[in-house]
């Protein structure tokens, strides 16, 4: 346990974090607008967590314009899906656990 | 996914917490000492987050004397067992939904 909780790492393990690089699992590249939207986050809130993000190297930030309108893209980097496999496999191992011990519980 | 992230409760989430509640899944009661110990914490760590706890209603604590000696056994209630399984449920999916993007990278 001591193994597992201490190989969380909070800047993938916050909520709003793990929610970024989750979607930015799934795609090769996400905007601005659909990251705040998919995960129902303030403009500010998106911000300031994609800046811890980019401090430390997990995803990388974009700002393109399409005619007049900027647009921002946000990529995961080979470090950023490293961290979120490392912090999957924690998750899995508290998963366990705790199922784990709650079929014991229900067995004993 | 905007679902699976907004039910993730900050109090049961962060991971300090996340281990204190995960430790006492498997066990009646837990002691400070054993918590502190297994956890690798701090008293101080320790102790601001189970006030987080507590003050949740997910835990209750108990100070005890053996002899001289005062003992603080930390237990959770059947809201933080309850608040602990929502948690995991949605660490499953956020696992699956990653393993499952990686699987289809992997394929393509």
């Amino acid at each position: 346990m001591s193994e597992s909780i201490g190989r969380l790492d909070n800047v993938v393990h916050q909520r709003v974090r793990l929610g970024i690089l989750t979607v930015l699992s799934e795609a090769e590249r996400a905007d601005f607008a659909f990251l705040r939207d998919t995960l129902r986050l303030t403009d500010g809130n998106l911000s300031s967590n994609l800046q811890v993000l980019e401090q430390a190297g997990y995803v990388r930030i974009e700002k393109t314009f399409e005619g007049r309108r900027p647009r921002t893209w946000v990529r995961s980097t080979a470090a950023g899906r490293k961290a979120l496999e490392e912090e999957v496999a924690v998750l899995e191992a508290i998963v366990a656990r705790v199922n784990g011990s709650r079929e014991s519980s229900a067995g004993a």
